[in-house]
């Protein structure tokens, strides 16, 4: 790409950013590296995605939403580290160049890297030749205090609360909505559950249609959430495999088992979604409602663990998380409903991308 | 990809090296953030690259030397910093599942890393789909002292003299070897240039043959370099697109103009290659080889500016740099031949990679 363009694109737009840093971030895009200077007994946290054209997003989807998502599903790693961001680099390999897409896509950055402080400080671009997909890794850096734990997934307690930001399933929600759109809802569920899932998509309000489009267009970050668990979560995890994948991910890594409420989980969806309690399907949307929460990827929402001392600490926080379960002695992830004993979840998270991280 | 692929090509075998970085690492591949704690009072430096398949190395080069390289046009980078390196995050989309070439990339990577003492620490794993071109970004994260003055271009200063290392050029003749081999020199040379170009091939003995493509698909890294030039140099850079392109970077940031000398850069490539001088076409070929060495990419060797009273310090350093100009006042990058005035070098540098860094 030519020089012209990325300053264009990537330099001037952020460069006030960059600025307004301090000596925070000392040099960016144009030195060889890019220089940071965390703050004095701070440990720097990194996290990297890559998007896909094709896997990870739809070729027609707003590039402006591209590039806030691309940065999201990043920041979202930091905030389950409970770190601050300082800074990202990007990696942009496209078919050719494109100035309404460049344009689109920078305004999606910059928006999301001006609300979080953490700008661009390098990066690499290429132009990888007509048949290929455009290819987008950014690499987060963030920082928390020396003395926090970091959240690690290892970290969880026998004894601790499960507890989770926002609506986890809206993302999968929006994911199906928009492959209804193009006809292939059946690429994007098992064919057991296609009725079920069809019932629930006809039976969603217009207006939680379009949020649960934003979901996952343009997904919120839990950067400041992140920094107010420092000192009440043992562990935590950003919701972008699922709920039923990602705190499995925490009870494997701590040799415990997670056991979540049905019911917190339906009365979750109540909370969300009001007129649901009047239709005569609610048991059955509520039931889909359930599934596509413990499948659905992609929703940035944060998932911790903490002991229960921390309960009322946490319950003060806003907006409002909500705790769905326990962790125990045992494996596995289950599920317990208010009348039968606990059922093991066997089904796999499903994420359309599909792809485990490194 | 699978997890159990990530294990075994990006986990497992990097499992010592991140163990032996002690607190520096704290956490790595498994976690949402890898966990670094750069030492006390210094500053961290970040770069990134990416290479395409088709773009920046060919479909049929050995994994290994692709897994190498990745890592070693990163490690260039803060190199020309001066900085240590601490660890790399990788971003990897394939179009496939190859283990066949998963082996090779990460043992190429591995070996580099093992050799810098620079583990992989986190990354991002795609499979892309069948019609898609393997894209690998590596991104480095490395440190320095605060007080070190990173080497920023616009640093140089009137009358600095400028000192390159190795034998820039040396990978352009790889690059020119490999064209030459798939019958597509033409694409990589211009047309007034092609049978000078095929004069130079076909003079080249076989072990300089040899070394040349070494230095396209195996480049040496400058980091104990880089260190050794804190407090001796003003800027450094490089030489990842080509000598006259490099230099004119460091020049034009500081306001300032590049003059190479001719003899000095024809004297390194007879050091280089001490038979050329019985040749009866010696003059031609070193004109050809100067231009190779003004054009050509991909070295990875340092090109860097110091005041002269430094000229003893440098020419100390093993294996011995070469002076092969000076900065002036005016701009741009000017040739000096020994009975000549200056010309201005007007040529852009020639990288098949042909794609300006963010």
């Amino acid at each position: 790409m030519e020089f012209d363009l990325i300053s264009r694109y990537f330099k001037e737009p952020f460069a006030d950013l960059v600025q307004s840093r301090g000596e925070s971030v000392l040099a960016g895009i144009g030195d060889d590296c890019a220089a940071l200077k965390p703050t004095l007994n701070h440990t720097l946290y990194i996290s990297t995605d890559t998007l896909v054209e094709g896997v990870h997003f739809f070729s027609d989807d707003s590039a402006h939403g591209v590039g806030w998502k691309s940065l999201a599903c990043n920041l979202s790693d930091l905030a389950a580290c409970g770190a601050t961001p300082l800074g990202f680099t990007l990696n942009l390999s496209l078919p050719s160049v494109d100035e309404n897409w460049l344009s689109g896509f920078s305004g999606g950055l910059l928006d999301l890297a001006a609300q979080e402080n953490c700008p661009l400080v390098g990066g690499d671009t290429t132009s990888a030749g007509s048949n290929t997909a455009k290819t987008i890794s950014i690499t987060v850096f963030g920082q928390a205090p020396a003395g926090h734990n970091g959240f690690h997934r290892a970290h969880a307690l026998a004894g601790d609360e499960v507890w989770v930001s926002g609506t986890p399933g809206l993302a999968r929600l929006g994911l199906l909505l928009q492959y209804q759109r193009v006809g292939q809802l059946a690429a994007c569920c098992k064919q057991s559950e296609l009725m079920r899932v069809e019932q629930l998509l006809a039976a969603l309000p217009d207006h939680l249609k379009q949020r649960a489009l934003n979901a996952l267009q343009q997904p919120v970050t839990r950067i400041r959430l992140g920094q107010q668990l420092h000192g009440l979560a043992n562990a935590c995890v950003d919701l972008s495999d699922g709920l039923g994948g990602d705190i499995g991910h925490i009870a494997n890594s701590s040799g415990l088992m997670a056991n979540l409420s049905v019911l917190e989980i339906q009365a979750m969806w109540l909370e969300y979604w009001p007129e649901l309690a009047r239709s005569p399907d609610a048991l059955e949307l509520l039931g889909t409602l359930v599934s596509t929460t413990l499948q659905g990827g992609d929703d940035f929402e944060l998932c911790w663990v903490a002991k229960p001392a921390h309960h009322n600490a946490i319950q003060s926080i806003e907006p409002r998380p909500r705790r769905i379960g326990t962790l125990q002695q045992g494996e596995g992830v289950w599920l317990s409903r208010e009348k039968a004993g606990p059922e093991r979840w066997l089904e796999q998270s499903y994420n359309h991308f599909a792809e485990p991280r490194l």
